[in-house]
This record gives structure tokens, C-alpha cells and sequence, in this order.
């Protein structure tokens, strides 16, 4: 019989005896490695982390003791042990369980998590709470050394080095970052590994030194800083941290009797721990980016369906190499997700002129801004909800010295299964209002290669924001050509009622307008193009054949694409109606099936012309 | 005669003997300290970092080098040798020199800064351009010790010390963080002090150690990273610098020496200087913190008008007192700006809830949140324009959890001679659409109070946003009482028209009402108090009465209170003008003489009133 038939919560697993850890470990990454090869989902970093979670869990108290995953896409694990085994069939889908930690989802997820580098933070606030309430639970964040790239990170350590709480931070070290070579910290890193190695010429060398202890006081505490200097992890010594490691991961039992003896160390921990992505399953241990989001997958295999559709991020990567080829002004730069926008093809034909500077939007944008002072064209490739993180920059750097910095906004609109912390739908809200932006949406596949175009030839800072996913399949022209700035384009002219549209829901309005012509009503389609500038002439131009409008977008109605249509359009008598998403945070699930329940569809938004007709 | 009176660029002050140096850094200090007394400004940190100003002109050769300096508003010397000595006593008048470089106003600013710790970014930017284009101009940061505690600063130096490119980073340490012991970083700069009188006693600690590199070779790397560890700085070598000082830093001829030798070295660099905020004029010098940003003040005495008037953020501070004194749920946040917030008379009665968390407003917001999730009642007073800073933690940690964290927006509105970079006239446009959030705004300083009272009550993420200086005078009632959520207060009741307002412009109208009044006009005003939710109730109960409807906001048109009035009325048939900020940055200039500019007064308002009538 299997030993997970017998845990429901943390309470059953510390009956487990030690020796039956392993196997245990080996049921869960079965577990993992099932749901996720039918519904997609985290699963090389949620199996590097199996081993660890069983040893947290074994020695604290959960949910009494405050643990926080940081990103949180590692928590899969985490879900089984904590009463969530029986739904973890429902990883991902709508009403399912999330495939990140929610507090709303259960009382075991102490913080909500999704983007990278918030644990530090909120594992000493829980510690500061704590202290001021007189309790006396742990709190255990757990951090990949990716996430320990970003600036918040830093400030998270910065701050807990100084407040001297006591808490514990796993600093899970897949080595990713290592083999990437992104930013300075990842040598550092290495540089630890090496030093536990040659630890032991280090005893030599302060046995050594410690002769010297007789020059006097001063001399003294100089020999006390180099003791702290000679062992690895000083950086974060310097910061106030006591730095154990590094430890090898996949051990339980060691890990469970070093966490068993760290619980009640005084002050902030952090524990090195050396994990493999995809431990357990070959097929992710050989092939780790793959395996980091992935999609269905065959067990026995590991190939995943043959994805042959031509997705926006596809058609943005080819279009930016082609046109770099006779720009050498055009440089890239992205904040660690390489493959996620496609920039990968530019670092392999452009080396010089790419730059991935780790989990850091802030610095990625700042960075750019100076680059395009200095006459380059920078593109930075972030996703819509990643880009929140960088909003000063965009305002203060770019936008105020409107310099021409190109942010390519992938993943805008809802993004499906990652649910509330990743769809894209504040972007429209978060950046019409800032002066000098150029705002681009291109409604297909095709437009998006001559908006690249445009925009790395406007001299101004430009968005473009495009979906997750397969574009319309339209024709893609040879060559990508200049759009006129602010001109919108009318793809179907009729006088009874207007489709306003950006992005890839002017395909829903044609379908839309199909629908409505079966019942001889004649509508006309205008693809925006720009939110801004807007194209008031071709509005007004509409306006004079119908006074009844429906404006169509992927982003919250609120400071939208259609309160800007609303505002233009006020006092003018027409009627105007909007369809996008509502004011609260959308679910995870499938899609289409999202796009349904929020009445982003051809029959939906026909539904509401009818209404008005 | 004055050596300044022969310098115009920097190019004649390279003629200057070495020996006068000293005699001109003090005529530079004249002249900052004579406008300053006039026009207001940052008058510390300027006077500060005059010699290092005159060192780096002397040896670097601007604008073909580039010379970035964080934050900026230590930037009056560097303009006064950079061809603006003439228009100096302009100094952040309308129309007149900005307080910060900007890129528009001279080539020598070769970027723009304002909000702090973008300048690591800048320079690698400038230095990857540099070198992508074959070019061999120098780059130089200049950054306080408090700037370097920000995540975007260690985004930068980490991206630096990978890349490796050629640039000088400047550390300006005048000690301000020490002294106010905030962050890990302080310990470490302290630390960085301490080493370096040391240092003699490392040489012969060093001396002995390197007769072990007969050991063999892993043993001489190890020996190698202890030489890297025994100097002071090794957190910054760690990161990839090479690290010099710390070196005093007002021996202008020292520095150039210094400068001149650093001037061709490979890799960055970063030099530690120490300087003394203030340097130069005894009250500065005693009391820093008075003349970081200081209104007009008399030279002889060092005395500033005595500012009787009660400010909202008095109101604010000595409400949360009041109200923590029964409630120790309360925390308080500041990031790096207790004076500035109010929050200093928080810290001194609560010291053990009052945080400090440095300049790192993600933090703050995160470590808020988590609070929040164990049952504390955090407010987190920062800048509204530095709130753009940690929009993804609202969003993300805050709001999408509905975590009830009190956000207290300073500096709302326009704030006058900062100008562009500090203006906070985008946080209704990047908070409306928050799902979740509770956004209020105060129309004078008696009401402030119960919003505060009322948000630490509401279980719910607030917004409190208001105005810089003084409130309208309003008589403060003796305790604060709840508010009820959502609901408006109509001030003022009349048939033919209806200004709709928020915060400090609901006076505005008032008054305007006042001035229709005299014509035989009747309007209503309505207080709106809540940007969200809105009140629908009250504005169709005015719908009732008028058809005309004004709406007055210190924020851009775009995405604000005046938007969403248009979209609530849309279809209604009534007539709604919004009066607002246009699509452009703001520019520097007196409060007054800006809203007058910008249509911002009861006059402007009547007029556009009579027009609509």
C-alpha cells in the first residue's frame, strides 16, 4: 500500500517513520508528474523541491508556522500534504485548485504567491508580527536563486539583516541561474559551491591566523572578520545573516535533522541548499526549461504535443532578428525569460547586443533608457504582469525623457491556468495615462511584425502588447513595412452599428459582424491599432453613418480602451457600449472558457448588439 | 576677483591652478547657498559634494563623458560649471533651471534622475552603448550611501559586475544612513569605516598569509580570495567591482589625483568617498535634515520662516498617534522619509512599530501586506510619486489578497519646484483599476482624519492620497470618526450646474459656487470623497436636479475622476466637462502659478462653468 494513502495533513506525515521518507517522496513525484502530464503546469521545479518539502514539513508545524514559497509555481507538494491531495487532479483548471499558493485556498498557504522575490519580505513581516503579538510560530521562506536576483529581494534581505528577526530562509539553489550565467550573484553562488570544497585549506589557514591573536584588541576583531570572510557565504553574513550551506537537497533525513536543529537559532537563517531541477523524472532533469511550464506531456516519453501553430511570441522573435540584421542599433534585453519571449534567437544571432539581467524589470527598463539616450534602440521583452514591477521606470526614465525604449508586452490579456497573479489585464489602465507612450495592439500575427517595425523607427517609447499563444494565422507579409502612427483601420464598413476593437478581439468583432449580417444587419469593424494616440478622425468618421458603438477589449474596463472611446465619444449623442473584463481579479482556467463567462466571444458581443439594435 | 567669474564650462576650469581649487569650491558654496537661501532647494546634499563636483569636471572631460548623478538634487555645483552659472539664481522657478539634470536642459546631463537609485543602470547602459558603438567616453555614477539601499541599485550593480563593462561608480557616503542605522547596508558601510583603520594590521596579516602559496594551486585561489576578503569593500568585490576607499572627500586635490589615476582602469570601479552633508555652511552642517530640502531660509542665521500653518501631513501624523494609542494592531512604514511622511512622531511613541525600511518601497508594501495576513494594521505613508515604485506589490501581494494595508499618498497632486520627477499626479490613473482597493480622498485636513480613522477600520486595502503643504484651515474635530464607505457628502446644493470634486479642488469649487453665486447662478458641489467605490447614488440624485456637471481632479484627465464620471453619466444626457492636468509632464514652478496655468482655480472653473450654461 502506498504511504500517502495514510496523509491527509502534516500531523499524519510526522508518523512516518524516517526510513520511509524516501519512498514516500517517490509517491508525491508520481503524483506531480500524473496531474501534470494531463494538465500541464510547474513541474521541474516542483519536483526539485519534493524532498525539501517533506523535511519542512516534518519538522514544523504548518499551519501554525508561517512557510512561504516564494513564486510559489514549486508548491506542488506542498498542496498534497496539506489536505489538498483529493483535488490535486484539479491542478490548474477552472474552480480547480491554483497552481500557485492562495490564502483564500487554504489556511496552509500563509502568503499568496505568483511573481518572484516577495518572500523575504513577507517572511519578516510575519516574523515582525509575530514578535509584536507575542507568539511564537517560525516562519520558513523559501527561495530559488533565481528570485534571488531581484532587487527585492535584497531589500527583503537588507531589512531582516537588520531587524533581526528570527526566521528561517531556504535559499534553494537549482543552479539555473549558475548555468545561465546571469548576473553577479550567480557567480557568487558558484563561488560558494567551490569554497565548500576547499574548505578544509580554510581551517588550515585560520589555524594560522588565529597565532596573530596576540597583537592586541583591535587586531582581534580583524581576526574575527576574516574567520567570517573565510567561510562561503559571507555576503550574506555581511548582510546579518547566519549562512549555513551548502547542503546537498535530496536528502531527507539530513535535511529534516538540519532543520530540526536550525529551528530555534536565534536571528535570520539562511540555508543553502543545493536541489536538481526535475529531480526524479528524467525526462525534466535532462531538459529543465522545458519542463519549467510545460503543457500535456506523454509520461513514458516525455514529448509534449507538437505545437506547429505560429504564436505572436514566434512572430515577434523572427521579426526582431530579421530586422536587427541591418539595424545594428537594435539591442534586446530581457528580465530572465529568454525562451518565454522568444528572445533566445536574438541572443543566438546577437550576442553582443543581448542582455538577460536576471529577475530585475526595474533595472531592465533603467538600463534601456540610458541606452536609447545614448542612440541605440532597446527592446525590452516583458510579460504584461511582470512589466507592474517597472512602472516608475517606464514613467521617470522613459517616458519623461521620451526616449525611444520599444517594450514588447507578451502575455497580455488573460493568460489561462496561472490564473490571478499572471493575466495580463492591467496594462492598458497602467500605462494609457503616461504622457509620450505610443500604446500599440496589434490585432494579428502579421500586424505585429510591422508594429515592431514602426515603433523601432518612431523615435518614441512605444508598448506593444500582444496575447499569449497562437496568433489569427493570418498571412505574414515578407517584409514588415511602417504603420502610420494613431491611424486605425476599418475592416468592414456598415451603418448600423460600429465594432470598435484592439488587439486580437477584432477578430472576435468580424465574427461578430458575420453573426449579425445572417440577421441582415450590417456592422462596421474598426481595428484601433493605437490606444494611443487614439484615432479620433476615424471615430468621428464612423460616427457619421451609426451612433450605436461596442467597444471590444482584453483588459479590465476600468481606465481602459473603452473608457477612452467613452470619454471621446461623451456628449456626442452616440451610444457606447463596452465589453472587457470586470472590475476583480480573474480566475485561473482555461481560456476560452474564461473569454465565455466574460462575454469575450463573437456570440456574446453579438448578443449585445442585438441589444442595442 | 572671483575665480568663477572666469568659468563658464568645464573646459575653463581645467585652467585653473590646483592650488586655487579650495578657494573656488568655496565661491561655488557662495553661490548655492545664496540662491538656495532665495529659491528654496536641496541645499545638504549640494553642499556636500561640491569638491568631489569640481575634481570630477577637473580630470573627466563632459559632455563627451557621461556624468550621472542619483536622485540629482546634489546637482547645483555640477550646473554652475556646466555653462549655467548665469541662469543659476533661476534655480527651480517657473521657466527657470530645474533642480535635478534633465536631459533637455543641457548635454551635460547626460540623463535625467529625481527619484533615486536609477544611476548604476544609467551607467551600465552608457557604458554597453559605449561599447557597442566603438566609442571611448568615460562614465560616471555618483550615488548617496542612501540610495544604495534601494533593490534597483543592487539590480544594477549586480548586472555591472557581470557584464564587466568600464564604469566608475562613485559612493557618495555622507553618512546619513549610518547615522539612522537603516538596512544591513548601514552596518556595512560602518563596518567599511572601521576596516580601513585596520588596514595596516591586514597588511601584515596578508604578508603572512601569502607565504602559504607554496601549498599548491586550489590553495593560492583560496589565498587569493582571502587578499579579495581582508579588504574592506569585498561585498562590493564580491559583486564584481573593484573596490576603493573609503577616501575623505572634501581634499578636492586628493580626489583628482585619485580620479585621474581610476580614469583608465578596466572593469567597474567602485570609489568609496566620505563626505559631509551641509559642508561649508555651519548650520547645514548641524542640521542636516532641516537643509536636505529647505524653503527660504536667512544666511546669517540659518533661520527659515516659521511655518505655522497646519499641513495634512500634521493631520496625519498626530491622528496616527492618537489612534495607535489605542489600537496596538497599528504599525507604521516609511521608506526612508520619516520626517518627510510624519512618521517620526510615530517612531518616537511607538518605537517598536514604527519600520524605517530604507529607500525600498516594494518592500515596504510587501512586508505590509504580510502583516496585514497576521493581523496587524499596517499604513505605509510614502510619496505618491514614489508609490509608482511598488505597484506590482500593490496589485500582487496587497490587493489580489485583499489584505487590508492603509496606504498614506504624501504628496499628491502637484507639488510645485521639484517639478516633473516628483509631481504626484498619476496615482488616481494607477490605482483606480485596482480590484479591491478603497480609494480616498480628502478635502481638507479635518476630513483626512476620519479617513484614517475609517480605513484602519475597514478590513480592506485603502488609499488615502493628499496634497503637499497646508490643508484649508478647516477646524479639526476633536476625535476621529468613521466615514461611511462610498458615500459623498453634497456641501452645497443648486439646480443649474454641479461641480463634482475631490480632495483639495473641492474648496476650489466651493468658491467657485461662491462666484456663480454673484451672477445669480446656483450650483451644487459635491465633496465625492471616495474615488472608489463611487457613489453612484449621490451623482444620479444630482442627475435629478442638472443636466450640467463639472468635474475638478489634481490628477491627469486620463484614467481619473473625471473618466469615470463620463462613464458612469455616459448615455445620460448630461453634460460633464472635466477639468484636470493635460497629457504632458508637468514642469517645475510654484504651486499656484502652475494651477493657475493649468485651469486649476474658482475663476478658471466659473469660466468654463458660463460656458457650458
Amino acid at each position: 500500500m502506498k504511504i500517502l494513502n495514510n496523509i491527509y495533513n502534516p500531523q499524519n506525515l510526522k508518523k512516518v517513520k524516517k526510513e520511509d521518507l524516501g519512498r514516500l517522496a517517490k509517491e508525491i513525484r508520481e503524483e506531480i508528474i500524473n496531474t501534470t502530464s494531463r494538465n500541464g503546469g510547474h513541474l521541474a521545479s516542483s519536483l526539485g523541491v519534493v524532498d525539501l518539502t517533506i523535511a519542512i514539513h516534518y519538522v514544523f508545524y504548518a499551519p501554525y508556522d508561517k512557510i512561504i514559497w516564494d513564486v510559489g509555481h514549486q508548491s506542488y507538494a506542498h498542496k498534497i500534504l496539506t489536505e489538498r491531495k483529493n483535488k490535486f487532479n484539479t491542478l490548474r483548471t477552472y474552480n480547480g485548485l491554483s497552481g500557485f499558493p492562495r490564502i483564500a485556498e487554504s489556511e496552509y498557504d500563509s502568503f499568496g504567491t505568483g511573481h518572484s522575490s516577495t518572500s523575504i519580505s513577507a517572511a519578516l513581516g510575519f516574523a515582525v508580527a509575530r514578535d509584536l503579538k507575542k507568539e511564537d510560530y517560525k516562519v520558513i521562506a523559501v527561495i530559488g536563486d533565481g528570485s534571488m536576483t531581484a532587487g527585492l529581494a535584497f531589500e527583503g534581505l537588507q531589512n531582516a539583516g537588520h531587524l533581526k528577526k528570527d526566521m528561517l530562509v531556504i535559499l534553494n539553489d537549482n543552479e539555473m541561474f549558475i548555468s545561465q550565467k546571469v548576473g553577479a550573484i550567480a557567480g557568487y553562488f558558484a563561488k560558494l559551491l567551490t569554497a565548500s570544497m576547499a574548505r578544509k585549506f580554510e581551517e588550515k589557514v585560520m589555524q594560522t591566523v588565529s597565532r596573530f591573536r596576540g597583537f592586541g584588541s583591535p587586531f582581534s576583531k580583524l581576526i574575527k572578520r576574516v574567520k567570517v570572510m573565510l567561510f562561503p557565504g559571507m555576503l550574506f553574513e555581511e548582510m546579518g545573516f547566519t549562512y549555513i550551506g551548502p547542503v546537498q537537497g535530496h536528502d531527507i533525513n539530513n535535511l529534516a535533522d538540519i532543520l530540526e536543529n536550525l529551528k530555534d537559532m536565534k536571528g535570520p537563517v539562511l540555508l543553502h541548499i543545493i536541489t536538481k531541477k526535475g529531480k526524479g523524472y528524467a525526462p525534466a532533469e535532462d531538459d529543465p526549461v522545458k519542463f519549467h511550464g510545460v503543457g500535456k506531456f506523454d509520461i513514458l516519453t516525455g514529448k509534449t504535443a507538437q505545437n506547429k501553430e505560429i504564436t505572436y511570441t514566434s512572430v515577434f522573435s523572427d521579426t526582431l532578428v530579421k530586422l536587427a540584421q541591418t539595424d545594428s542599433k537594435i539591442v534586446a534585453i530581457t528580465a530572465a525569460m529568454p525562451e518565454g519571449t522568444g528572445l533566445d534567437k536574438f541572443a543566438k544571432s546577437f550576442k553582443n547586443r543581448y542582455f538577460d539581467v536576471g529577475i530585475a524589470e526595474g533595472h531592465a527598463v533603467t538600463f534601456a533608457a540610458a541606452m536609447s539616450a545614448d542612440g541605440m534602440r532597446p527592446v525590452c521583452a516583458i510579460y504584461s504582469t511582470f512589466m507592474q514591477r517597472a512602472l516608475d521606470n517606464i514613467i521617470h526614465d522613459v517616458a519623461l525623457q521620451n526616449l525611444p525604449v520599444i517594450f514588447a508586452l507578451d502575455r497580455a490579456g488573460l493568460v489561462g491556468e496561472d490564473g490571478g497573479t499572471h493575466h495580463g489585464v492591467f496594462d492598458l489602465s497602467y500605462l494609457k495615462y503616461i504622457p509620450n507612450l505610443i500604446i500599440m495592439i496589434p490585432s494579428d500575427e502579421n500586424e505585429l511584425q510591422h508594429m515592431l517595425k514602426t515603433a523601432l523607427n518612431s523615435n518614441k517609447p512605444c508598448v506593444i502588447r500582444y496575447p499569449r499563444g497562437a496568433g489569427t494565422g493570418a498571412t505574414l507579409d515578407k517584409t514588415p513595412h511602417m504603420l502610420q502612427i494613431g491611424k486605425a483601420a476599418v475592416l468592414k464598413d456598415g451603418d448600423d452599428i460600429c465594432f470598435l476593437s484592439v488587439g486580437n478581439h477584432v477578430e472576435t468583432c468580424l465574427q461578430a459582424a458575420d453573426l449579425l449580417a445572417e440577421k441582415n444587419i450590417r456592422a462596421s469593424v474598426v481595428n484601433m491599432r493605437f490606444l494611443k494616440p487614439l484615432d479620433v478622425y476615424a471615430i468621428t468618421g464612423m460616427f457619421a453613418k451609426t451612433k450605436k458603438f461596442i467597444t471590444v477589449e482584453e483588459n479590465v474596463l476600468i481606465g481602459g480602451f473603452g473608457e477612452s472611446i467613452k470619454s471621446l465619444l461623451y456628449n456626442s449623442g452616440a451610444v457606447v457600449e463596452c465589453v472587457g473584463l470586470p472590475d476583480k481579479f480573474i480566475e485561473h482556467g482555461n481560456v476560452k472558457l474564461l473569454r465565455k463567462k466574460y462575454g469575450l466571444t463573437p456570440e456574446s458581443i453579438t448578443e449585445k448588439a442585438l441589444k442595442i439594435l
